[in-house]
């Protein structure tokens, strides 16, 4: 995994020493177990980054309380803010706050008013409070409470040292909430840095990252308070650039200029920025043309249509898509038997004749048409796995290219669609489709 | 942030004082900034825990060489064995090599022989290898190199007084490869406790985690050594067993009745084992019993067809899929105009109309349809957004069922391509379509 692009990190800053060390901690057997993915961590970072504030370490530990105790006093005395969520339930491995207090060498305290509140709120559903619930009103002396506004397990901040601690659920959606309403602005009161930080995704299709890296080499020389990363994002590759300085004026030019000089190296293979992935800038494009696509996906099985079918308002672009899975069905539609027999479904005539047939049996100006073997097996010598015959068909012409994927069934038809909606991305563009190259052959 | 259901703890044993301490760590800026978010954590500990080895802990650094070697430092003077990935790429901020030599006061050495590799596998590309990708064949003195068979960084492990640290490429798919074919031996053989440990995982759909809970509660007592975990996997929900014990006939014995327990309980929700995905069922139950399906799917927009076609071996029990997402386009193949003008697209006549067109105009023996508003936009007083109507036809007979399905349009396809394959399997299972039921409506 790489971050920066050497010239990006020789001509900025290195962030680090502008920010004070903030940590995560996350607490549960079940993210150690793998059962669950920590997600929160990255929300949490991405939370302070939109406030430019960052991350030096991220760290989880189990339900046990010596493991807990122990992160907790490491983390405290090497961070100036640390940020704990899990562990705050009703249940009996929930065992931070418990924790936190031994951490800290003071005693934990029932905190009357959230009592209150726990009470009334199971008063106002009609249900029983049992002794479990009643733990999550205890908390280290000395704590401060961070409202939940979405359930029942409040959290709660301590001092230690300087460095401030704050302990949240793990529930994604109520510590996502916490984080906005109150955490984030905690955290930059007590480490703000006073620093504007402002940043950009290029999303790139059809390069490697050795060769992004290659080809952007110098391009931001010059420039101050810049980094890059690199952020390889299967099949595609991103290119995210930050900017940090003191004036909020220059440090929006400098981001201009950053992309501008990054986008003359790679500005061709850049598709769309930031959110916007590959689908919502196809049906974006043949909305401003007016035009209107039809879909024949063979070993793409229906990929390419859900892809586009996500993007809210595909219907005035899409009209239909059929996945002709079998030989007939590849006759139904439209490609001459005599054809099918003689070059094989997989062909680049029968590609062709698909996104022919695709687009005249309806009122689609754009056809387009995937045939190919996605494997693991039907693979021949002539066609081996990984094989695919793409098919355009606009305006009384056709065009058609083979393709030559690796890797199992999942990856053929993900480079797959990639490479189709990329295709026809360049060809709205106004490029030539017999002249689309990628890196997979 | 709980793990088991109550009495599976109870039952069980606390694996943690019986496996030597393993600890992750993952390095990588985008990694800190939550631009990515850390998924080989937990890909690493499920690894490990099918072979009964338990993480004690999880960080993640930046790349940082400085934090690096710290992180390296302590994890090595906790730990029995840490699995390091991320930072082994060829770019610049690639550094953990370097970093992992000075923390343990090495040299980093060239290694030819991989060297030799890095230039065949360019050379048979085709492509010139730049002084970046040379960068990967260089080791802390000492190492023994782990194979990467999917990619151009190798891994390599070294021992520092007693704990053996494996250093891992980031590549989610090259790490799971590498931690299957030699990773995961060399740590057991390493850590190994003696102790066996079997699990399986039962797949639920249509029930909540909280129902499942309520469901099971009481089921496994009297077993020894055995725990439940509760793994909610949107949408569906899994039960894992686990039970760990000496005597490796015991431990297969009491997997066996705990399994038994549950499906007493929960039994006709659950619709797989382990592995087993939803439309890997679909196509088994097809195949046994030789009938072939096409699809009409309008509000799903392919994904139906899609997941069914990720599946090898779809060709034989898959004719063919229709995506008729403009209107015109279910007129042609097959819907009356009438009935569309008469009931509207989104009906339950039109989705059994859909249906039968879909089976009878292919030599499908089922015809499965979709039809509806997956939004955000194009809800009606009548047929809110998250209205959807299935179609089923079969032996000349047809069903259709209105559901109601919450959030975004991502959340109602995924749940409307879940509800009308598990529809599918139910009915391929002999009950009448009439009769399903599901918790969403």
């Amino acid at each position: 995994m790489t971050d920066g692009i050497a010239q990006g990190k020789a001509a900025g800053v290195t962030g680090q020493s502008l920010c004070p060390p903030i940590e995560v901690i996350t607490i549960g057997d079940e993210i150690l177990s793998g059962s669950i993915v920590d997600t929160n961590s990255a929300m949490i970072a991405r939370k302070l980054g939109s406030v430019g504030l960052e991350l030096r370490h991220m760290s989880s530990v189990g339900d046990d309380p010596q493991e807990i105790i122990r992160e907790l006093r490491e983390a405290a005395a090497r961070a100036r803010a640390v940020i704990v969520t899990g562990g705050l339930g009703p249940t009996q491995d929930d065992r931070t706050a418990l924790a936190a207090a031994q951490a800290f060498g003071v005693d934990l305290v029932l905190h009357e008013e959230t009592l209150e509140k726990l009470k009334n709120f199971f008063a106002n559903l009609g249900l029983e409070m049992t002794r479990n619930n009643e733990r999550q009103a205890w908390m280290p002396q000395g704590s401060k409470v961070v409202p939940n506004p979405m359930g029942t397990a409040p959290g709660f901040a301590l001092r230690h040292e300087g460095c401030l601690l704050i302990f949240l659920p793990g529930v994604p959606r109520e510590l996502e909430r916490m984080l906005e309403e109150s955490v984030t602005a905690m955290v930059l009161e007590h480490c703000g840095s006073g620093l504007q930080v402002s940043s950009r995704t290029l999303r790139i299709f059809g390069l490697s990252e050795a060769k992004i890296d290659q080809m952007v080499k110098g391009a931001l020389e010059g420039l101050e308070g810049v980094s890059l990363a690199s952020l390889p994002h299967y099949p595609e590759n991103r290119l995210r650039i930050t900017v940090r300085g003191k004036d909020p004026a220059d440090v929006s030019v400098t981001l201009e200029r950053a992309e501008t000089y990054l986008r003359e190296k790679v500005g061709p293979w850049v598709y769309g920025v930031d959110e916007e992935e590959m689908e919502n800038v196809v049906v974006r494009l043949l909305g401003e043309k007016g035009f209107v696509l039809a879909l024949a996906e063979s070993c793409t099985g229906g990929l390419i249509a859900h892809r586009l079918t996500n993007v809210a308002g595909a219907s005035l672009v899409l009209s239909r898509a059929y996945v002709p899975y079998s030989l007939e069905a590849k006759e139904e539609m439209g490609v001459p038997g005599d054809l099918l027999r003689e070059r094989g479904a997989v062909s680049a005539q029968v590609a062709e004749a698909m996104a022919v047939a695709a687009a005249s049996s309806s009122r689609a100006d754009i056809g387009v048409s995937t045939t190919g073997v996605a494997g693991p097996t039907g693979g021949t010598e002539e066609h081996p796995v990984g094989t695919v015959f793409m098919g355009l068909a606009a305006g009384g012409k056709t065009w058609s290219q083979r393709f030559r994927f690796r890797g199992g069934r999942g990856n053929v038809k993900t480079l797959a669609s990639a490479v189709a909606l990329d295709w026809l991305r360049r060809f709205l563009l106004g490029e030539d489709p017999a002249r689309y190259t990628v890196p997979w052959r």
